[in-house]
C-alpha cells in the first residue's frame, strides 16, 4: 500500500506489530489519533513507555507490580494455599471470582519444548523454594493452568517435583461450564466430566 | 476489573480509548508489550507522537502529508479532473486501483447534521475556490463519496454549488460488485443497477 506521508507509514508499521492488528486497522487507529487532541496521543504514548520501563515483577509471587514487593506480602490472605497460574490475567480472573483467598504464584509461561521454553525459563524453581522453605505454612498447591498440552505438561512437572514434600496438590475442576449445553460440549470434556462425576449436593 | 499495578491500569485505560479496542484487548496488548524489548514500546510511542505532532495537511488538496505542500503540486497528473473524497484512506484506495490519474480533494468528513458537521466544517469552500479559480484547468469533478445518507447529502450540496460553473459533475458507478452474486445483493443496489443499466461492451 502506498501512504501519502512517511509519518503515517511509520506509525502504521509500528502499530501493526501488535498482535491481532493488521495494516488496515493500524491505519484506522492512526487516522483516529490524528483527529483527536494532541494530548490524547501524548497520554497514550507516555502510558506505554511508563508501563514498559517502570513495571516490576514481585520477587515472591512474580505478579506484575509497581515495585519488587507487591501487596502479596502485606495482604490478609490464607498462607496455607498457593495458586499456580500461567500469567497475570489469570490472577485477575481468579481474583474477580471472589472465591479464593490464598496466595498466587505466576509462572510467566508454560513449558513448551516447541518454543524452546523449558522448566528453567519459567518461575518453577522459586515456587519450589517458596514451598520447601522451613518457615513456609503452605499445605496446598492449586495448579490452575490451561488444559492444553503445554499446561498439562507443566502441571505434571510441578506435581512430580512436589511429590516428596507431602503437600496436597490440587487442580481446578474440569467439566461442563455452568450454563453450557451438554450436546455442544466436546467429547473429551464430557467424557472426563462423567468419569470424574461428583456427589450431587443440590448446589 | 482489579489490576495488580497502577501502570497496567493506566496503560489499559489509554489503549482502550482507541476505537474498537476494549479493556480485554487493551490488557492483552499491554502484556504483549511487557514481553517485548523496551525499544519496541519506545518506537511505537515515538511514532505515535511524531505522527500527531508533525503531520500536516496539504494546503491545496488537504491530503495528509509531511509538509503543507504535498506532492500533488509536482505530480504529473491530469489537471482537468478533481476527485472529491471523504478522507485519506479513500485517496489510498483509489490510488491503489491505478485507474485514476487526476487530482484529489479531501473533504475531511461529510455533512452530518446529527453530529453537528455542516458544510463549513469540511473543506468545501476550498474546493469551490480551486474549481472557480480563473487559472483552473478543471473541467470535471468526480464525487467519490460513500453511498450513505451523509455522503449523498454532501454530494448533493457540492453539486448544487458547482451547478453554475458549467463543469461536468460525475459520481463513481454504483452497482453489483465484480464477483458479487445477484441473489445476495441488497434490493436497493440491485434495483438501481437495473434502472441505471449500461450498454454491454463485452468487458
Amino acid at each position: 500500500m502506498e501512504y501519502p506521508s512517511k509519518l503515517i507509514e511509520e506509525a502504521v508499521n509500528e502499530i501493526s506489530k501488535l498482535p491481532g492488528i493488521g495494516k488496515k486497522t493500524a491505519l484506522r487507529l492512526a487516522l483516529y489519533l490524528l483527529k483527536q487532541e494532541a494530548d490524547e496521543t501524548k497520554g497514550l504514548a507516555e502510558s506505554l513507555v511508563n508501563l514498559r520501563e517502570k513495571t516490576r515483577y514481585c520477587r515472591i509471587c512474580h505478579i506484575i507490580s509497581d515495585s519488587e514487593d507487591c501487596t502479596c506480602a502485606s495482604m490478609h490472605r490464607d498462607p496455607a494455599i498457593i495458586c499456580v497460574v500461567e500469567d497475570t490475567p489469570d490472577v485477575m480472573a481468579i481474583q474477580n471470582t471472589a472465591q479464593y483467598n490464598g496466595y498466587f504464584h505466576v509462572l510467566g509461561g508454560v513449558i513448551s519444548p516447541l518454543e524452546g521454553i523449558g522448566p528453567n525459563e519459567i518461575n518453577i524453581e522459586s515456587l519450589l523454594k517458596r514451598v520447601n522453605n522451613p518457615d513456609s505454612q503452605v499445605n496446598e498447591v492449586i495448579l490452575a493452568l490451561s488444559p492444553t498440552m503445554e499446561g498439562d505438561t507443566t502441571a505434571f512437572y510441578i506435581a512430580k517435583k512436589l511429590k516428596d514434600s507431602g503437600i496436597k496438590i490440587t487442580t481446578i475442576a474440569r467439566g461442563i461450564p455452568i450454563g453450557g449445553e451438554l450436546e455442544y460440549a466436546d467429547e473429551i470434556t464430557l467424557g472426563r466430566s462423567i468419569v470424574q462425576r461428583m456427589i450431587y449436593d443440590g448446589k
